[in-house]
């Protein structure tokens, strides 16, 4: 029977520690559902000790995920690990990732502990986590760059204490493939019960070379998971992406010759999920998602491609969920059709009225725009996940004018805690004025660091996508906003980003 | 001494050919200027023969470039290589990089050729290219998936003929590193000439290895040519990046052992010059380039850098040109601090004239905007790309106005070949109305295939900076348009779109 490799998902974790990534519970959620669809074995939804809203998220995602393990972050301390433990008590299948720093440098300077100190507390951290979930996995951190005998100690230590996944990071993207897949190979040969334990890898793309430091360490080192993020998205240069090491894996399986239980189809579905919520985009040339990463799908076919298939194409784009025929409703589409679209591209609503409303919304906009795209419908859907009862900030009506040669000027209303007030503005430009037409009332003090618009499906008839990201004492938030008109989307995602910013929580950073 | 690693920079041919990124002459000539100042080895300038413009291209740069080679694409025939001959005459340094085919799949449904005419053909053209030039390159496209003895037999024929470089294209994507490492070790070992050329990487970035695919043709294979190209932009998911294996090489040098010649600050201007020119965005979260890419440049500061820097950096930001004070100049700024700063961004303009009117331009920026950054003065100058003596079609003034519950409409006075007309027309969105405006007097019939808007240096206080792709008749074109006004900047794009899709030109496809 062939070997599995266990894909190991953590978009919502170390993912959305990237600067400027941050979810709220319920878009979360949502992703979870999307990677329960895609089959990814192990989800790690948040880390519950570092804030409420982690606790929050960690919880509902265990509460509603069933055919995926639901795991938690946690430091290797007991109120840590309580509180991850608690946070997973609604899974199917829980586990507890505990991590402690291991190289000479994260000792020193970051945790101030000798290595007598760090060994003894993940051994007791591991054996506490053991007696309140099945599945516990540790993580030397900066694993890559510490001590060889040093590391062995711990893991054969931590091993014993039930650690059943050993994973180890190469925090700072520093490893080349051969170098690490020895490493793994040579912790794996000299620690004397390494086979009681699945040994896992997680790599960071500093140098571009996460994908293939990763596959090195199944092929190389006999790692059997493999942790990895929807588009990359991580800290920095990001992770490992998920869609890469999986098609890599499947494509060539003659060389790896592993199994991975990933449904491919929805990939791309997830992909654009990802990218939505977060405001992150994915560049056109990036591999198996890239809106350019198959030939054929931006509407150019090359000679060759149209004499053989196989001349320039490893992989089918229909694999991993491109569609070919990208129209798919319009005005006279009903409910269930919808309904059924919705379902199709992993954004089912989670109540009937949440349906009714994105069904009102999905009308309006087929009476302005005859035909509606998938792009559309996540859009739509995605500008409904602030329900309305949290929503402080709403958008009322807008009214912008720009001439050469004048100030361009706007006329915003909006409510406020359902409290109707009209801001009036001038601006250097039409979104400008009426961004400002908003902050004359709420004086946020916020400071935009990212404003960037997507026009859906690529034309200027179809809606516009705006994100608009916001930094506020140390908080960053994305809101998000669509509407065929690029100054509305823009004042949507202004005040969609406003809301986020009113939900106040801290949060503890981590590192793996 | 040290081994050097040569860099070869196909981001004006590989890269270029791109579906979307085409580029005029004037574009591409600055984009090698900033690979000359990069200190890249070898310049592809483009494929001489593919069409008249690629020619215009390749001989601008070969007469204006002097201290990195530059290079021209050529099928394996004379008439194609007699073209790149003479459109490298006026290089100090010159190459041409001549290939055909040699899996059994591309040379029967491709080519429709036998082996045995393939090997021939291959000789021949290397002997030809050899008479008219010093540096001749050799590729058999699709080696990796050639048959190995064939192979064999074609290099080793195409290095008696006078072949200085063999390059071994991993043409779609397929290769890991081990087996592409060994595949070049194995190909230097069993020709026996082999010794008498410089063995060379190229690889596609389909399964996201092509970096760790070339870094192991280097150290297994012993390769000591690397073609990248600029953001990794290229076909479908592009081509090696220079950033990222420039980085690689450099960062573990206790590894490769190799030295790169590359002057490594001026990286990031680079990348945002192709980006800025192609419009393919560059997502936050890639290696080297990226916005997110040194945890430090997005403003976020985590514990652990503070308190030791190598924590969580392996490269410092400040090495491939990510400056900490972005704010550049201001209102008063002078004409020489203007243009000493184009001077540092490796924008330099040709002429006195064009300094003048971008400097005009940059002073009615400053009126409008109290802080110029690096970004808005780019833009500036991209705008300036066209000259104005070559506009067909050039933005006189508009008007627009959207209200809630109104359909949006815009008014747009313009010029078509120095004459002016108005546009009036409504539209989805206030853009939309725009562009509709000018389409309704131009009736270019063209597609528009994307629409994207970043706004320089993150708020909407800034410059906005919009691309347009349009598609007509199977050509591809972006025109790009910056205005503090995104309603304006979209015309101005539109209108750069219709200028370029004016220089009509057919080009041949290559692939490498």
């Amino acid at each position: 029977m062939t070997e599995k490799l266990i894909i190991f998902d953590t978009t919502l974790r170390d993912g959305e520690q990237s600067p400027g990534a941050s979810m709220t519970r319920d878009e979360k959620l949502r992703i979870a559902r999307q990677l329960e669809r895609l089959r990814v074995d192990v989800i790690e939804a948040g880390f519950a000790a570092s804030s409420n809203g982690d606790f929050e998220a960690v919880r509902c995602i265990a509460d509603a995920i069933k055919d995926s393990t639901v795991c938690s972050l946690s430091r290797a301390n007991d109120r840590d690990i309580s509180r991850a433990a608690e946070a997973l008590k609604g899974a199917a299948n829980a586990r507890i990732h505990t991590f402690i720093a291991t190289s000479p440098l994260h000792m020193e300077k970051k945790l101030r502990m000798t290595p007598e100190e760090v060994l003894e507390q993940a051994r007791l951290s591991v054996r506490f986590a053991r007696n309140l979930v099945a599945g516990v996995e540790f993580s030397p951190e900066d694993g890559y760059r510490s001590d060889m005998d040093f590391l062995c100690r711990v893991l054969e230590a931590v091993i014993t204490a039930g650690a059943s996944t050993i994973n180890v990071p190469d925090t700072v993207g520093y490893a080349v493939p051969e170098l690490y897949g020895n490493f793994i190979k040579t912790l794996r040969e000299r620690i004397p019960n390494s086979d009681k334990a699945i040994w896992s890898v997680h790599c960071h793309n500093d140098l571009g070379m996460a994908v293939a430091n990763s596959l090195a360490g199944v092929k190389i080192g006999g790692a059997r998971q493999v942790e990895c993020t929807i588009n990359g998205l991580g800290e920095r240069a990001g992770n490992c992406s998920l869609e890469e090491v999986v098609m890599a894996v499947k494509t060539r399986k003659d060389y790896f010759g592993l199994e991975v239980g990933i449904d491919t189809h929805h990939i791309v579905a997830a992909s654009r999920m990802v990218s939505q919520t977060t405001g992150f985009v994915v560049q056109p040339n990036k591999a198996v998602v890239g809106a350019n990463a198959f030939a054929h799908a931006s509407g150019i076919h090359q000679d060759g491609v149209l004499k053989a298939r196989d001349t320039y194409e490893i992989m089918r784009a229909e694999d991993v969920g491109w569609s070919a025929n990208k129209i798919v409703l319009g005005k006279l589409s009903g409910r269930n059709a919808f309904k059924q679209r919705l379902l199709e591209l992993g954004a089912a609503l989670d109540s009937e009225t949440a349906i009714n409303t994105a069904f009102t919304r999905f009308k309006e906009l087929a009476d302005r725009k005859s035909e509606i795209f998938d792009e559309d419908i996540l859009a739509l859907v995605s500008d409904e996940s602030v329900t309305p009862e949290r929503e402080h900030y709403g958008l009322v009506s807008l009214s912008q004018h720009s001439e050469t040669g004048e100030r361009p000027h706007a006329s915003v209303v909006f409510t406020v805690g359902g409290q109707e007030v009209r801001g009036e503005s001038d601006g250097n430009g039409p979104v400008d004025a009426s961004l400002k037409a908003i902050e004359q009332h709420v004086r946020s003090g916020a400071e935009m660091v990212l404003y960037s618009v997507n026009a859906i499906s690529g034309s200027t008839e179809s809606q516009g996508e705006v994100t608009v990201r916001l930094q506020n004492s140390g908080r960053v938030v994305n809101g998000v906003g669509a509407d065929p008109d690029i100054v509305v989307a823009s004042a949507k995602a202004y005040l969609s980003a406003l809301n986020k910013l009113q939900d106040k929580s801290d949060r503890v950073a981590a590192q793996g």
